[in-house]
């Protein structure tokens, strides 16, 4: 039925006979996914379309509480009425697909530190798995946001032709030193004692980073709540939530809290951190030339500094130089920072359409 | 003698009979000060500068070890071969005045939640009282960067013709949304479990702030520690410090705990959230008025993100607004982030000479 939203579904699709190989030469077994389809594949498989979620996200792109419904679904600018999306939780993540926090069954309780590095070229041989699952060979458009374009990225330098049209949203071909430290910080918090206690931490730090300075002044400014105008004469009082920023963080936190795993937070950080998949210029020439047909768009937004701008140039500047012919690099102009590629925004929806309809 | 390098000295300036009155309504005895002073007063009195430490500082200002030696010391742009330096760590500190961690005299243990919210005019009453005990009436000038600054603002509009030269660096007179919601990242890595581990995650996340994004970039890069180049197999190794700016803020988050405290830590940022000094402008008009022949030197850093030049000009805005004759706002071009306040630079250096010579 077109338009349908699936409920998310589990495979299996790596076993103690076929494990998963990794890149830091360990291997992993059982490995499952957890997907989600919306849409209809035509008899000839040609209109798939992968959306890859990022740090935080999942397999529900779209539909009811879907991370992505403002950009996936019927009528949007990646029409479930037209295409058949695919979307599935990553590889180290917490969301159904295996993760350092599922059970390793050579001792029945969840991996945590017996769980191997992961790198995100592992991240997308899963989701290729996947997709020979679901007898799908070529991908009409495989588009991500943030880590998400980053597997994106990977992808069309790992499986030259399989992605005829790639979307590269808010995304880093190579993190900055503040970047990596931003992430230290957040690694150190959930490290320092009760992991969850320390993923809150980290998520509030997160926050800051994924919104823009100016956004968050004009909508938080230095409001304070209901009551907290006064200097109180008790320190608990003063030193708990008074400005209204500080409420929007704590209830940022308690909510990350029941969907998602400080494990998961460790590991898909650091995926990041390692991640530099344009530094071996000649594999990503062999990668473009293999692949002359493909579309790429690397869009960024201005008021992002998490992966702004600069970040998107890099990543265009390297793949044109490598040969890539048919690659835009547009700047879109939204306010709300790096959290930007999750909102509505006209001109946005108006690129992924257009590139998505050429 | 001149140029001497005093000890660290303590005072007790208020006790059981005469304590201090605190903003919050509340009452705090005894509170000792500790602090030291540089060079030598004049019999006229007419040479004291008193140098206002930031968040973490203490009341070695120069000599051995001194937070501030660059600028302060024989010489120097403050010489104390001419002037009578007098540096006292602030209330609510702990490096030996009265702070939460302190001995509560009615338990015999520490304060902590027991101790009193304060504002950064507390922390300037405590100052001026000891300037009382030291027999000094005015002084020649004021300066502090950061908190320090906001100390130096603060005091201009509670004791106008006090201070004759008032020397705000890289302050802030209203902390934007921003700012706080980094401070309370801080807070809540504090209070998530072990305060201890929870200030090194803060220590970590303040120097992100304190340096630039660009300056971080060119020092750190993405340079690896020794042998952390390959990826590991095991996770431990993998999500260890392997990138050099790891390295620097685990030394930084070490190197703190070895000297700070994480209630003060709380107590002081907070003192930092709640600062509108300028919000009452009939109050700094009153202010200005009386203290006709202030100078003023409001001075920031292009490359400061924490306060940087939109905070002074904001300071230098409302003071003139309010009245304020002898004014320079500056802007130094110096690479280093919020902490250039703290190092070395000829243009920062020949204003605060300037400005001190006038």
């Amino acid at each position: 039925m077109a338009g349908a939203v699936d409920t998310v579904q589990r495979v299996v699709l790596y076993t103690e006979d076929d494990p998963l190989h990794l890149e830091c030469g360990r291997t992993l077994a059982p490995v499952e996914v957890a997907y989600a389809t919306f849409g209809t594949l035509d008899a000839d498989g040609g209109n798939a379309v992968f959306a890859c979620h990022a740090l935080t996200g999942d397999a529900r792109v779209t539909g009811p509480g879907g991370w992505w419904k403002t950009l996936v679904g019927p009528g949007r600018p990646v029409d479930t009425d037209r295409f058949f999306v695919v979307c599935a939780n990553l590889l180290g993540g917490c969301q159904g697909t295996t993760g350092p926090s599922s059970i390793n069954p050579a001792t029945g309780k969840p991996y945590h530190w017996d769980f191997p590095p992961l790198t995100i070229r592992d991240l997308v041989t899963v989701h290729r798995r996947l997709l020979e699952h679901l007898g799908i060979e070529r991908l009409y458009a495989a588009i991500g946001g943030s880590l998400g374009g980053m597997q994106v990225l990977q992808w069309i330098l790992d499986a030259p032709g399989q992605i005829q049209r790639a979307g590269i949203f808010a995304a880093s071909a190579e993190l900055t030193t503040q970047n990596i430290a931003f992430s230290a910080v957040a690694r150190a918090a959930i490290r320092a004692g009760d992991p969850w206690a320390g993923m809150a931490v980290a998520r509030r730090l997160g926050h800051i980073t994924y919104l823009n300075e100016k956004s968050l002044q004009q909508r938080f400014g230095r409001k304070r709540r209901e009551g907290a105008e006064a200097l109180p004469a008790n320190a608990a009082d003063w030193l708990d939530t008074r400005f209204e920023i500080e409420s929007y963080l704590d209830h940022q936190a308690e909510t990350f809290l029941a969907r998602f795993d400080p494990y998961s937070y460790l590991w898909l950080t650091r995926v990041m951190d390692d991640f530099t998949p344009l530094e071996d210029m000649d594999a990503v020439r062999r990668a473009m030339q293999a692949q002359p047909d493909l579309r790429t768009l690397v869009l960024s937004f201005n008021s992002d500094w998490r992966f702004g701008t600069a970040h998107s140039e890099f990543i265009a500047k390297r793949l044109r130089e490598a040969g890539a012919k048919h690659l835009e690099l547009v700047e879109v102009d939204a306010p709300y920072g790096h959290d930007a590629f999750l909102l509505e925004s006209d001109e946005y929806h108006a690129h992924v359409r257009r590139f998505l309809a050429e």
